[in-house]
């Protein structure tokens, strides 16, 4: 059977990188993990050791660079001097081999920045269960430290470094006071839970404290990654990181800048799931409390029915009640009005006569907005979720075997 | 594009039916109320009141027949003279005038048969927020009424009337002492939020009071209807009914052989889930507690990642593990053991050497089963759940407009 694969809309390159904040430098390179050939190995270097944060998986399954780099950043007091990143092998389910591994590259690193190895954070994404090919990967970082440099380009390699079945490069940047906040990252939903990790890398070249990051990163993620709902898996490697190299001053908007980018970022892994064609916002609001909501809105994304209904276009409003009519947080689901891309479908409990093949039409693009109005309390939650085609279908059941 | 439509086993009827429980008679007619046709008035009824339990719906949009039914059994004290049961639609959203439908339904069949309204249940399954076309549902009734007969084949007419989009009839059978449990159900997952209603009807002509009943039924549901997975979704409509005549005297093993009906009719519906092309049971062992386990084996039943690789004969137990790395219940995820079709391929926390052709032969069955075996405690879970293919795509994506 032949499944047309969906266009990818080509997304133009952000007009900045990490390379653009000043005292970043990076690399990637084909060390030759990837049997495609592609390259495998990145490195992040900052020009000394710089306030971080970060964000791990909550998976029981975490792989040993989750485990290692969650220790160094402790140990380090939330000070970064490098990161190196493999994919086409996720380090994950490799027991003690894959600590001894993990291990063996942050040090590699760190003895060639002469720092110390806790000042050095590792990603890998890939496969899970195989041992990563250590001759490959200490060329891979030996090569990528030879090659670190600060222009646009060198930002382009490590972000072609970290990718695996992503359809496109995933960017973003803004401009805060005199400095600037980047990201990349790598996912597209728990496309394979062999290499569906979600990488990002965030980096402004404000002056911020490790305490000033680690309070606004959960912030952050809450409304973008946080919020992505292509499928219910974690994957053992997530990773969000957050540098400020410090060398552009203060701003006081920077945690909204970055916030534009985390959204921009989480928008473009949504856009990316598996098949997607659009990315739906899922926005509930008038619920009981902000927890209420965000049970309300997890639901409806997580839902295949709901998914396949944003696929079809099909505003099939029985399927968005059905999900809230679930919710145990839900007190009085009988004020639920739903408004899809404008048009109310769904008023106080009971249908509207809106006009069906004009809101088939008006689903049929690529961001498509549902609001869930309760009349609980002042509780509010917004989900991106993607949807789910017969590309889903064959990307999933046919991958493996 | 053209999605072949996965075979559907003809499943053979069961030995008996419904009307092989002595004090019940049934009918099924054409009311007109479905477009194509087909039968979608049934009535069931028992020579005099008797003993009954039900479950209905949890969803905050429960329908009119839902309200009026769980209303009407606990006015009647637990005895039930008939019920009265309509396909093609809902009656669901559907405000004042559907309760006034739904209290007019029992007023009919109870003013026929000579009983107090409140001995009458009636259930609907259907089209949502379309109101009753009242007056074909009143030669409906008064035509089953007409027809009411104890043979096999009016057992099997009242089946066919209660079917929505199940793509064979669903019944199963057992005997119990001298007596019987029968069993018929609709249902295929929740094809369609508008059509996707659980509706099972269960009878035994053993002697059991009200009581009785009622303390089993949800042990039956428990492990039979409330453990098919096929989506998260409920429906406004979902009812299940268990009767007893009392006319065979009592059996020690009722429960157990009413337990075999419920599960062979909710293996019979995770069969007909959207395209299905098998029953995956999903066993968790060895939890933290029953609720553990059932958290566990429900957040894998309802991964649509797990359900791809199901369908593609996948045996990509990275998708069993991180949903299990997902389960907050989870203590110690590093002793997970997968056991699939009998092979172990992950053990203890790593993957195993199995042979994936060998494995995914082994999944190409009607009958798949799955293990996760952990080391917390004796908390046991079971579910059923259905694969997910290109056939649940275009049916889902595919069906309003």
């Amino acid at each position: 059977m032949s499944i047309p694969v969906p266009p990818v809309p080509a997304f133009p390159p952000a007009e900045l990188t990490l390379t653009s904040i000043a005292g970043l430098r990076a690399a990637g390179v084909r060390a030759g993990i990837k049997a495609s050939g592609n390259p495998d190995v990145g490195l992040l270097v900052a020009d000394e050791a710089v306030p971080a944060a970060a964000l791990f998986t909550q998976n029981h399954f975490a792989a040993a660079p989750v485990l290692l780099s969650r220790e160094h950043l402790a140990r380090s007091g939330g000070r970064v001097r490098a990161v190196v990143v493999n994919s086409g092998n996720a380090n994950a389910c490799t027991g003690e081999d894959g600590a001894r591994d993990a291990r063996e590259m942050c040090a590699r690193v760190a003895q060639a920045l002469a720092c110390p190895p806790e000042q050095v954070l590792v990603c890998s994404t890939g496969v899970i269960g195989v041992k990563l090919p250590m001759e490959k990967v200490r060329s891979g970082i030996d090569a990528a430290l030879a090659q670190l440099g600060s222009d646009v380009e060198d930002g382009r390699r490590f972000l072609a470094a970290i990718m695996t079945t992503d359809a496109y490069p995933k960017e973003a940047c803004a401009r805060a006071g005199s400095g600037v906040v980047a990201g990349v990252c790598k996912g597209a939903g728990m496309i394979q839970p062999d290499m569906a990790t979600l990488l990002a890398f965030l980096a402004t070249d404000l002056q911020l404290s490790p305490e000033e990051l680690g309070a606004a990163l959960p912030r952050l993620a809450a409304r973008s990654f946080n919020a992505v709902h292509v499928d219910t898996h974690t994957s053992t490697n997530d990773t969000l990181l957050l540098l400020a190299t410090g060398k552009s001053g203060r701003a006081a908007d920077w945690e909204a800048q970055a916030a534009r980018v985390a959204h921009r970022l989480a928008w473009l892994i949504a856009r990316d799931g598996e098949g997607a064609t659009k990315v739906t916002t899922i926005e509930v609001t008038g619920a009981e409390s902000d927890a209420a909501a965000q049970e309300v809105a997890r639901l409806v994304a997580a839902s295949a029915l709901v998914r396949t209904a944003l696929y079809g276009n099909d505003p099939n409003w029985g399927r968005f009640t059905s999900q809230v009519g679930n919710a145990r947080s839900v007190r009085n689901a009988r004020a639920l009005t739903c408004v899809l891309q404008g048009i109310e479908v769904f008023r106080e409990g009971e249908p509207t006569a809106f006009d069906r093949a004009a809101a088939s039409r008006a689903m049929a693009q690529e961001d498509v907005h549902l609001e869930l109005r309760l009349a609980d309390g002042a509780g509010r939650a917004v989900v991106l979720t993607s949807d789910l085609g017969y590309r889903y279908v064959q990307v999933n059941a046919e991958y493996t075997t």
